[in-house]
């Protein structure tokens, strides 16, 4: 992928290259992010944060993100009930608004919508989530947390072994990170979760015919057990026909550390992509797990402004004078 | 108009010499917004960015020009209902908010607010819109865009040939650009529309008096010929007493490209305030003009953040400093 | 207290000392609020500026401070509903969102939240209101108004006369303004309520052991004498059962120009934590006192910047270089 001016909308667009050359970039983000430097080198630029759906979390995030080049944001959220209800058309909405920014980032509940978007922009967009479609922000920042952690042990992606848990058909994140897990060699990949939220055949079809060795079943006792990564989600409640159907599913596949200590190998790590729901009835992954040094979902959301730093540089074409820009910080920051 | 300090709250402050001024600093304004320069001329400084009444595209347009310039944004969007609801004065909230920051925007729902708040504010006020009353940066921008034009095709202002198509009685937009233009000699004003939505008696005597060649149809076949700019609007069906009646106009006055090659000269330009209205029983302006070179909406639109950023600069007296502190920019920029 | 990397949750923190420090450093703030200089102490750096409950002059005073003192804001206004319907707890939304900036201003509608919130931050966390428990940095500016409002009057704070007004049963900002007032000798306290809104016995006592002067009153016409501050308040209707006995309070506790210039001495001072009741049946400080130069309730509100200023550079430890990264303004700014 050529990435200066290039709109980012969906994980298909990136082979191993790309997302080596993200990674490589995103790496090159930590002394910014972790407050040893600051970068002036997107001075004057403006981002549009355009949130069409509200998520504090990733808008913050990529906002944040911009910010920390040295940008400047503007932004918005929620619905623009005056524009919508006047008629306006997406391709409308983005000739005028690619005229107040450099970049757009651009969340909205409808799938195709950023796509369409983009189309009309005249500026680079990146997807920030069509609805039940793409947030391909989200599935790189998972790569490459799984990345860092296996770095930590002396491993690498090839090879890799890896368990999804939980609901597994309407999980937007994991099918975008089962995708991007085709791009490398000797993956070995358990999908755990009842057979009516399993994964989507198609999905496991393409898996099995780019290499990976896939591996169903509702089992935790013998899902979780030699994996290198154990990928948790939450059930997608509002993506159910029947929330009687979804409540059934409440709580059926929780983690705590006692069920970590006798499933798990003492090196697997736990992701998650956030929130996790931590209602008694639910508790995807137990607070109990909370000093658990391979409980990574916190380095996880941290890598996310990294991963959106990498993708703004490369987009920008700027990747190559961020240090060239840089400026010590005098402030306090915590210890890490 | 003497600008440093002052508030920009009505159209009626305006006399040619003063959007004469406006418009040469829109025009330096240029290299910046198409990211030839950045400038840092408004480093420090402060916009309280007060959207009372929300509007994304107003909204962002002015927060965009003041980073334009190197200032930094603080925005408000909705009503404060905690204010509200505990008996606030526009002379308060004022008094409290224009100790935030250097220069204020502000929209607000219910008309002469503005000035009320103006009155009281510390700092320069600019009108972003105070309900069916005034929108003085939209006059300005349409006129600016209308000047641009014509450059384009070797004409200016003086002899202007303007058709203003839908509906007239409710559209600001409209009646704020017709006093504008008679601050022009030789302007010939067709104005295009059924009885119950052609423009207030008041205002088109007031144009005659001033000096404009004013006609009045309800015909398109008519009116759009030999005219160098077709304004056209948006029905205000919000401004309708009754719904059934604005129902009756849905679709009315539709302009498409068989109209155009029909009707108009082939150098006649198409603006509109937007959002137009791109639903199949509205259309205003048909997705087919598109591709029409005539078609100026879009700059219009941009030609939005020219002005605003001129009168940020005339009212903070800082438009002979701007290339002084101008910088390169390093990063991807569109061709344009 | 040693203030860098430090919470602010609770005025409980503050020793005598601390106070004078952040009033020192406020002082050192004026010329940078005033807009006679700019700094870049803060560039590059990022505030979280989380409200979660709405509060636009809450939320921008913070925002403009940090803007101040060069540094970027980031924003989130009202409930992450999402994230909320999720089920994510406090302590996973501060991880999650401390990785994003380098200091958080929160505020919530639920009492002991902004400390949950702290606990589990990663970078200091600023106190902007939680419920009815406290609001810190109001108290703090409220007490540097009154010190300030002496000076020019060649006073000190040991030694204050204040009578507090009106609904002091609910009201935090005179609870904690309470609080504060026992770190200085010699203070005498008029508490001006009818029986029912009286200040909580609690605090009378605690207030009285600390060695305040305290003389409790229903009657305006005794207390509003011989003091040198009336701080009057609004009627908490929000914070009633009932919401029938609050409205029987409404307009109990008027002061305008007359009653000030029966009552009170000419150098007397009126504060109010704003925003002030202006409607007819409220009215707690007439519209006829808006030219009386001792109504002080607007400067309360600037100095709200000063002292928000003092505690982010207090907190990040740059107090000492904020002139050191000084440089000039050159846009239009209003006489003082």
């Amino acid at each position: 992928m050529n990435f200066p001016g290039q709109h980012i909308i969906s994980i298909d667009q990136f082979d191993r290259d790309a997302v080596t050359r993200v990674f490589d970039v995103a790496d090159q983000m930590i002394p910014y992010a972790r407050r040893q430097r600051i970068t002036r080198v997107l001075e004057g630029a403006i981002l549009g944060n355009m949130f069409f759906e509200p998520s504090t979390r990733t808008r913050v995030s990529f906002g944040s993100a911009f910010n920390l080049l040295g940008g400047q944001v503007r932004e918005t959220v929620g619905m623009d009930s005056s524009s919508l209800s006047k008629g306006e058309s997406l391709h409308d909405t983005a000739k005028v608004l690619s005229g107040y920014s450099d970049i757009i980032v651009m969340r909205h509940p409808q799938a195709g919508s950023v796509a369409e978007f983009a189309a009309a922009s005249r500026v680079p967009v990146l997807n920030g989530g069509d609805g039940a479609n793409e947030h391909p922000t989200q599935a790189l920042l998972d790569l490459y947390t799984i990345r860092s952690e296996l770095a930590g042990k002396g491993r690498e992606l090839a090879g890799l072994r890896i368990a999804m848990v939980g609901d597994l058909k309407h999980g937007r994140t994991v099918h975008s990170l089962c995708r991007l897990l085709q791009l490398y060699k000797n993956v070995k990949l358990t999908l755990i979760a009842p057979d009516a939220l399993q994964m989507p055949e198609r999905l496991l079809e393409n898996a099995r015919e780019a290499g990976l060795s896939v591996h169903t079943t509702s089992a935790m006792d013998e899902g979780l057990r030699e994996v290198d990564i154990v990928y948790q989600t939450r059930l997608q409640e509002e993506r159910f026909a029947d929330p009687e159907e979804a409540r059934r599913y409440r709580g059926a596949f929780r983690i705590n550390q006692s069920l970590y200590n006798r499933l798990c190998h003492p090196d697997t790590v736990l992701l998650h992509p956030l929130p996790r729901d931590s209602r008694a009835d639910a508790n995807e992954l137990d607070n109990d797990l909370n000093d658990n040094p391979n409980l990574a979902i916190f380095r996880q959301a941290d890598n996310g402004v990294l991963v959106r730093m990498a993708l703004f540089a490369l987009v920008l074409d700027i990747e190559k004078d961020i240090n060239k820009h840089a400026r010590d910080l005098h402030w306090y920051t915590p210890q890490r």
